[in-house]
Parts: structure tokens; C-alpha cells; sequence
């Protein structure tokens, strides 16, 4: 299995390190800022790839809320300097709360640590160090100018928040979400094949929500050829640079010309074997080495990271999904089970590399939650799991 | 598919009937009152059968509570009895609140309506109407007498935890409660037919509370031959008049004589076909008539009704709760979830008589918990589906 959640390269995790560096610095009242910080960052969810989300929260010398921000798209204002503007003077003295370590260098915007220096803050407080090298070393920065800083508070959650973008920074892949919509008892179809619709519209709403938030949506051509689906979010996209790209796993190049992914809407990767042959209307497609039952994933993986896809939708179908299992390559399951029994039918997923019990995918259930008739189950790789 | 809930045989369920007897006579308080005795109710789940479940709450003229009660086990005090006895004197010029009609007829203790009058409740407030033509009557045996009654006060609930009595009284069969544990992805066995364990003690310790709750555990004679199960509950039965009975459907009389079924631990029934050859180790066993797939589950339901079972769990595996289901046999379904995915091994549920969505069994998702690291789910059968 895939790592969870890769830990912070710089130390041991949140409670640790807060007691190490200062065991009684941090109290409830930063716990809460940090909080609304993370729901903050949260509000850029899908907006800001290929960067990551980031709240802010600034308080002034008295401990009253003077700003807030968070990062909302890519090339848009950091999250601090958001917070900053709407504090004004009040920032002064002030303490700022951010859910990923300020930026030290000079991108599309000027480093963060700067301007929280302008803006005379005497404290910084920091959930998640920055494991990217370009941009890290803020927290050094405000330190060697006299400012305060603690970090470790709330990083599992602000952690959480940032799952995407962290795997994507440190395992140079993409966060891939598989999503699957089944019955109680496991199907995705019935027995004659009919599957439109297992789950409700509610759910289905939620996938196009899952969809926008996602810089890539990667089907197996079965599911093409069987579905035509048209891979895109039918809701309005967060204010991402770039639409969503579409993927599909064909090492034969079997995806017809008339497929709804190739009708211009969204751009489209197709990815095949190195040796397939390419019918005219698959020229643009890219190859990728063979592997155990299509193209190598982590090639495809690489390709896309290339491409700064940060997070993938995984929509199946059962046979490519297994074999995202199988390479350990599914950092979260997002399922939508309709309280229905079919008792024959297609199975939700496809062989995963399972013989035995103790061969399972163990994961966690993270979350759990009623939409409209249907339950959506959120789960990630257990943690024992880690490769 | 199964009736969801039967209706008050008397009239239109809960609010119409309140509102239609007296408008403005049940209070805000009276739901208070009755919800606890709900609550009482349960805590008799599983040793009054073959009675129903029944709680009470007595307050006194001044609205305190004066006393509380419910039915433990069959032959012990009714809930009235209990809850007037405690409340002694101050019952007169009080209310009763008593979520099961009280009884009218002279069984192993003396009528319920006799002891309400005998104590002076002033009224009493009824959930559920008492469809047992014996016992019914209790209501208008207080009327004539001069008590105010007020029925249909949390009907639904009331007869929510009363269920299983209800299904055995009204239709005529016990409640059948189907049992399953299975992967996220449906599977309840890894391909080489491993599947101990896939849920966790916390969820079989589960398993075995809803053991110790049923008058009747059954299982197909596929899984006595693979897995050799006991069928008995492993935590102290409550209250109960007689021990679990264990079932299992076995047309040709295929259970092994070594099967742990027949160690005499707990009395066992094996109901096989009219034209099966018995061994002399199932001499003792029942023969009923022949259906699709195995023996006639209706006719196993009328034996089972004959011998005062009112409600079954049914163990699986697969093929027989396919047949359950197919019957319109399945009253519950409580399933345990794993946070594990297989992607290939034996199927929860096996052919259930649904060949296109349109025929799925549709239910309803009543309750869903986590149980340790898994999921409990409880489903019902979607009213539209009544039979
Ligand atoms: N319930 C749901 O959530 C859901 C979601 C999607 C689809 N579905 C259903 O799934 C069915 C299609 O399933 P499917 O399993 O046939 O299709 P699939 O998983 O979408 O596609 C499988 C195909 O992808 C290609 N592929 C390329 N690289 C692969 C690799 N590394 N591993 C595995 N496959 C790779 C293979 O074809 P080549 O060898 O030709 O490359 C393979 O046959 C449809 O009926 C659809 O309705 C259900
Ligand atoms: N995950 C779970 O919750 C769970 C629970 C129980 C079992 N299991 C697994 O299920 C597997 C056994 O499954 P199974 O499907 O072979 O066995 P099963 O459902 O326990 O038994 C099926 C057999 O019951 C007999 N039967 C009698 N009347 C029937 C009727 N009306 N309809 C259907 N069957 C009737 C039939 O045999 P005759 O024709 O000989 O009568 C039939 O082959 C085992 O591996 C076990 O581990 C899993």
C-alpha cells in the first residue's frame, strides 16, 4: 500500500515537537486560530494546484482577530498577505497563524516571510513545515529577524488539508483518489450490465464536486468504450488555471473516434503502450511502457506529474482500479453505496493483487456520511501499510 | 419485497390519530414521557419473546415521575405492573405513559387495564395499539371506565423497537433480521477462500449481542460444511424463557454428524426436504416441502411461527440469504463493513432474483455506526416496496 500520510521530514509530528520546542508557548487559544486557519485553507480547495492551500489568520497584540485570508488560485494573492492587507497596522505586534510554513522566495508573488517582517509581526505560528525546497526556509527567515515562531500546532489536520499537494511534493506523484459507486453488497452494475443509476442524484452531485476539485479525471478505456462518459465536472470549476485534464488508460488504442473524452470540451490524455498503433484520431497520445495488465501506472504517474496534475480522480473502472491497488499507488477511496442488493452483477473492483486475507488492503474509514439516501465512505490506506 | 413496517390495523399512524382524537390534549411533555418509556422498553430487547418489548413511565397528579417500568422476560411483570407498583400511591389522579396498548385478558398476570384502574391513573397515553386480538381491548376498558386515553403518541418509534413482535403477530411469521460481514468492495472470503477474520472482535462481539437477542439463529447447510459454526451466543443471553434455537436449511440432509450444530450444546432444528434420506444422527430433523433452491422458506417460516419463534437471525451464507431476499423474506439487514478491500473472492450476497436495477432490492439505510474500525450498517426495506 501506498504511504497515508508521508510525516514532516523536518521533525516528529505535532504534539512532539510543540513540547520540544516550547512546552509552554502554545496554548488552546492558538489551537483555535490554527483551526479556523485550516478551514480557511480549506475554502481554496481545487482552486490554488499546482500550489497548495493555505489559510491564514492574523490577530493583533490584544489577541483580537484583525485578518484573515487563504490562497485562492493559483497566481493569486498568498494567504498571508491576504490576512496582512485586511489587518492593516493591527498586524503590528501581532501574531500571524498559517497552516503551511510562509514561502521564503520569490515567485509569481514576493516571499511571505517579507512581508510578514513589513508588516511587524512578532509571532508566527506554523502547522506544516514546508517540504518544498524552493520555497522553504521561512520560518528560518522570521526567526533570524527576531520573530518568534512556533510550529507543529494542529499538523495532522492542516496535514489532511494539504494531503494532494504534500504527496505531490513529496513522492513526485499524484494524489490519486479512486471513486467507486456500488451497492451494499458490492455491485456496480446488475446482472444484464444496467447501472444508470445506482446512487442518487445527490451523490452523483457529489462526484461532479469531487471532479472540479481534481486537476485530472483517469478512466480505464473499458469504462469508455462501455459508458462514453464525458469525464468532465458539471459544476462550476474553483477557480483553477487550467481546466481539468482527462485521462484514459487504453494501451491499445482502442478509444473510438466518436468517444464524448475526445469532443474538445476538456482536453484529453490518452496514454497507450509504446508499441500500439495509433489510428489518426489518437495521435496526440502519449506511450508509455507495458506493464502487468496495460500501461506501467507509474510511468503514467511520472507523465502526469510532468504535467503538474497534483491530484487524480481515479473513476475506474474495476480493472484499472485494481491495478492501482495492486501498485500501491490509492492514497484515499472515496465510495458512494447505495442501500440497495443486487446479488449478481458486476463487482465494484477487480482483481488487486489479493490472494489471501492477509494480503488485503487494510485501510481506515475516515469518514463517513448520509447522502441524500446514499452513505459516501471516505477511507485511506492504513498507516501500518506505509511503504 | 417484505412490508416495512405494518400499519396500526386500528387506524392512520401517529400524528393524523393525535390530532384527530385531541387536538391540543398531547403536549410537548407527553413525547418526553413516552420517549423514555421507549427507551425502558428496549431494555427488555431479547428476553420477552415470545412477548413484545413494552416500557412505562407512571407521573403522579403534579406531572413528576412517580415510577417506571418495563417487561424483562416472558411470565415476569408487565411494564404497568412494575412502574405502578413503584410509583404506589402517588399513580392515583397521574398518568400512565405505555408505549404497547395495555393488555385486557387474564394470561400469566392479571390484566394490565385492571391494574391502571385498580391504581387510579387518571390517563393514560398509548403508543402503539395493541394488534394481538387476545390481549387488545386494554383502551377501551379504561375509557368505559372513565379514563382519559390518548393513543398514537411516537407510534413510529414505539414500533420500531417493537418490530420483530409486531412482524410475528401481524404477518404471521418471525422477523427475520439477515446478518453479513463483508469488505468495502462485497466480499465476505479472499480468493483462496480465507475470511477469519475479516471484521474485528469489536464487530463480532456485535454479532453476538444480535445472537443473543434472537429466538432462532439459522444458517444454509453450505456454510455448516464449510466453516462448522456453533450458532450459539457467546455473551450471556438476557432474561430469555428458552435458549437460542439453532436452524439450519439442509434439503438433503448433507449436515455432518460431527457438525458442531448437533453438539447439543443449544437445541438445533435441520429442516430438510419431504423426499430427504435422514441419517440417523438428523432423525430428529423437519421435513418440509421443496422450492427453488432448497426447502420452501415460507413453510420454514409457518414451522418456526408454530414453535413460538419470533424472530431469526439469519447467518447467510450467500445462497440462502439470496433465497431470503428473493422470497421477500428479509426484514433487516444488519451488516458489518471492514475498512479492507479484496478485490476478488466469494460474494456477501449470492443471486437474490434481481436480473436488471430495476429489480434491485431497494431499502433504506436506518441507522450506521462505527463498531471499532469497521461499519455498522442497518437497513430496512424501502416502504414503496411493501408487499
Ligand atoms: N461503479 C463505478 O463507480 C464505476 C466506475 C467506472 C466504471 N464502471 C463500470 O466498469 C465497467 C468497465 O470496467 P472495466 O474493468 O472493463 O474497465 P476499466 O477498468 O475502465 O478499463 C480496463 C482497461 O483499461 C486498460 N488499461 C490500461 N492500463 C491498465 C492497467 N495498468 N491496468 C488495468 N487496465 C489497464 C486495459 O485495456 P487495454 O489492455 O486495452 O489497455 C483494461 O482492460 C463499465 O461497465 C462501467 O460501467 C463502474
Ligand atoms: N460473511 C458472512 O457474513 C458469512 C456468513 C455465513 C457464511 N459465509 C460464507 O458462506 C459460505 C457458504 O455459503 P453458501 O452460499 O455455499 O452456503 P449457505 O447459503 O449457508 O447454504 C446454501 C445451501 O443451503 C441449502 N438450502 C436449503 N434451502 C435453501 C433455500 N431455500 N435457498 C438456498 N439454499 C438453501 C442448499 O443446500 P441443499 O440444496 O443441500 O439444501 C444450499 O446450497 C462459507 O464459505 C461461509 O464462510 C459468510
Amino acid at each position: 500500500m501506498t504511504r497515508r500520510r508521508v510525516r514532516n521530514p523536518r521533525g516528529p509530528p505535532c504534539r512532539r515537537s510543540v513540547e520540544g520546542e516550547r512546552k509552554t508557548g502554545v496554548t488552546s487559544q492558538d489551537v483555535l486560530h490554527m483551526r479556523r486557519a485550516v478551514a480557511l485553507a480549506a475554502l481554496g480547495q481545487g482552486g490554488t494546484s499546482p500550489n497548495p492551500v493555505v489559510g491564514c489568520v492574523v490577530v493583533d497584540a490584544s489577541g483580537e482577530i484583525a485578518g484573515e485570508g487563504f490562497h485562492a488560485y493559483a497566481g493569486g494573492p498568498h494567504a498571508e498577505v491576504v490576512a496582512l492587507r485586511e489587518a492593516g497596522e493591527r498586524a503590528s505586534g501581532g501574531t500571524a497563524y498559517v497552516t503551511l510554513e510562509p514561502c521564503d522566495h520569490t515567485g509569481r508573488t514576493g516571499p511571505c516571510s517579507r512581508a510578514l517582517l513589513d508588516a511587524g509581526v512578532a509571532r508566527v505560528v506554523i502547522a506544516v513545515a514546508d517540504p518544498n525546497p524552493v520555497a522553504a526556509g521561512g520560518a528560518g527567515t522570521l526567526r533570524s529577524h527576531g520573530v518568534r515562531v512556533d510550529t507543529g500546532v494542529l499538523t495532522e489536520e492542516a496535514e489532511r488539508g494539504n494531503a494532494a499537494w504534500l504527496t505531490f511534493v513529496r513522492a513526485s506523484r499524484p494524489y490519486v483518489t479512486w471513486k467507486f459507486a456500488a451497492t451494499v453488497d458490492g455491485r456496480s452494475a446488475a446482472a444484464d450490465g444496467t447501472s444508470q443509476w445506482i446512487t442518487s442524484p445527490e451523490a452523483r452531485a457529489d462526484v461532479h464536486r469531487l471532479r472540479a476539485e481534481s486537476d485530472a479525471i483517469l478512466a480505464g478505456v473499458g469504462t469508455v468504450v462501455a459508458d462514453d462518459p464525458r469525464l468532465t465536472a458539471r459544476v462550476p470549476e474553483p477557480l483553477r488555471e487550467r481546466p481539468v485534464l482527462r485521462v484514459v488508460a487504453d494501451s491499445s488504442a482502442r478509444t473510438p473516434a466518436t468517444a464524448r473524452v475526445l469532443d474538445g470540451e476538456a482536453p484529453t490524455l490518452v496514454a497507450v503502450a509504446d508499441d500500439a498503433v495509433l489510428p489518426p484520431h489518437l495521435s496526440g497520445a502519449v506511450r508509455l511502457p507495458r506493464a502487468d495488465g496495460g500501461i506501467d501506472l507509474r510511468a503514467l504517474m511520472a507523465e502526469l506529474r510532468g504535467r503538474q496534475v497534483v491530484s487524480v480522480l481515479l473513476e475506474g473502472g474495476p480493472t484499472l482500479a485494481g491495478s492501482f491497488l495492486r501498485e500501491g499507488l490509492v492514497d484515499r477511496v472515496v465510495g458512494y453505496v447505495a442501500p440497495a442488493l443486487f446479488g449478481a452483477g458486476a463487482a465494484a473492483l477487480g482483481p488487486a493483487g489479493v490472494r489471501t486475507l492477509a494480503e488485503a488492503h487494510r485501510l481506515e474509514f475516515e469518514e463517513v456520511a448520509r447522502i441524500g439516501p446514499d452513505l459516501r465512505v471516505v477511507l485511506r490506506p492504513q498507516p501500518s501499510k506505509e511503504s
